[in-house]
C-alpha cells in the first residue's frame, strides 16, 4: 500500500473505530467492507444509513487519493435496499473524472449476496498545492 | 417527546453510540447536536464527513417521522466547511413537502460559531401502511 | 416502439422542438440523442447545460416508462466537459432499481468522440395506480 | 444590470429563445421568470421538467457570476409539483458558499400563486484566472 494511502486509513480515527478493511487500492479505485455490527443498527433493526455512507466514503477518501491530495466537497446517494445484522458490506468507489479543478467518482454498495443497497456519486476538490 | 419519536431515537444504536442530543423535535421539523469527539477525527484531524452526514441524518429521520413512517431514501449534501475538534455541531432538518408518495427535506449543519459547515437535501418514502 | 412509449415520446413537445432521436428502447434502458444546435449555445459557446440534462431527462423517462408509468422527482447531475457546437451527443439511462416506490437510474451522457460528458442518477417515483 | 452579467444573460442563446426574464441580480442572489409555454409541455400536459431546471439554472448562473467567473459542475434538484400550461413560474437562486475552490447555491422554483414546485441545491466551479 502506498504511503499517502496507509497514512490516510490509519490516520483515520473513524475508519479505525468502525472496523473497516481496505479490500483493494488502486490508480482511480478502491474497494472497501465493513462488518454490520449491533451498534450499527437503527430503530428497525437495520443497518444504518450513517453505515451505509461511511463505508462509501472510505473508499471514495482512498480512490481519489491513489491520484491526488483531495477532499469530499459533495455526496449523492441513493439507499435501495436494506443490510442485514451481522452482513459484511462493500463499496466500491471508480473515479469516473480526475480534472485540475475536481474529481468525480461512481458509488456502489452491495451486500454479502451481491445486491445493490446503495449507489451514489461524489466530487471531491483537490487541494490548492502548498507553496 | 412523542412516543414515535422517543423510539425511534432510543432505539437507534448509533445514535445513542455517537452521543448525539436532540434539541428540538416539531411537526416537520428537528434539531439534533454532536459533540467533535477525538474519534471522529480523520487523517486531517478534522470532524470526519460521515460525522456531518450522521447529524443531518438523524435530524431528517426525526423531522420526517413528526409526519408519518418513513425511511431515508435519497441524499444530497455539500460539505463547505471543516468541523473542529471538541467543538459541538449542530443539525437541522426542516421538512419543505410532505407528499403522499414522497418526503423532501432541507438540511443545514453549522458549527459552534454558527458558520456553514453543510447544506443538504434529502428525501424520504412513506412506508407502506400495515394491512 | 411500444404504443406507450410512443405516446410519451411524441407527446412531449419539448423532445419534439428539441430534434431528439431515440436511439433504442428496451426493459429498463434507454439511448437519446440531440445535435447541439446554434440556439443551444451558451454565452461561452458552448453546449447549455440545459440541454444536457434535456437529453438525458427524456433517456431517464423511456427507461422507467419501459417499466411501469413514473414521474422523475428527484435528479443528481455533475457536468464534466463542455459539449461543442455541432457535434451530437447522447445520452443513456440504465434502471438499477425498479421498487414499489420508487425507481433509480444511472445517466450517462458523451460526446461524439465518446468523451464523458455528464454522468448522473435519478429517481422516479410510480404514479398511482387508477382505480 | 453590471456589463458581466448583461454578456452572459444576452449571450446565452437558450435563455433568450425560452424568453426568460430576469426579475433581479445582485450580490449573490437572481430570481429570473418563464412562462410555461405550449411547446414545454411534456405528454401529460404539464410544464417540462427541463423547463423547471432551465429557470433554476439560469438563476443559477447569474447569482454565482455576480460574485466570479465561473461554471456549473454539478445539480442536485428534487422536483415536487407540476407546474401548470400558462402559469408564470420563478427561480431563486441564492449563494450559500463563495470559496475559492467552489461555490454552492440554494434554488427554489415557484409557481404562480408561491407553492413549491422544486427546490435544489448547486456546485459551480471557478473559472482558473487568465495570466
Amino acid at each position: 500500500m502506498e504511503k499517502r494511502i496507509e497514512a490516510i486509513w490509519n490516520g483515520d480515527r473513524l475508519i479505525q473505530d468502525f472496523g473497516m478493511k481496505l479490500e483493494e487500492a488502486r490508480e482511480g479505485y478502491a474497494r472497501v467492507s465493513v462488518s454490520v455490527q449491533e451498534r450499527f443498527l437503527n430503530a428497525h433493526d437495520i443497518g444504518h444509513g450513517v453505515l451505509v455512507f461511511a463505508v462509501a466514503d472510505a473508499a471514495f477518501a482512498i480512490s481519489v487519493n491513489t491520484k491526488v491530495d483531495a477532499v469530499g466537497a459533495q455526496y449523492n446517494m441513493n439507499v435501495i435496499r436494506a443490510s442485514k445484522p451481522g452482513e459484511t458490506i462493500t463499496a466500491e468507489s471508480k473515479v469516473v473524472h480526475a480534472g485540475r479543478q475536481s474529481i468525480v467518482v461512481e458509488l456502489t454498495v452491495t451486500g454479502e449476496d451481491g445486491r445493490l443497497i446503495a449507489k451514489g456519486q461524489a466530487t471531491a476538490l483537490p487541494l490548492p498545492m502548498k507553496r
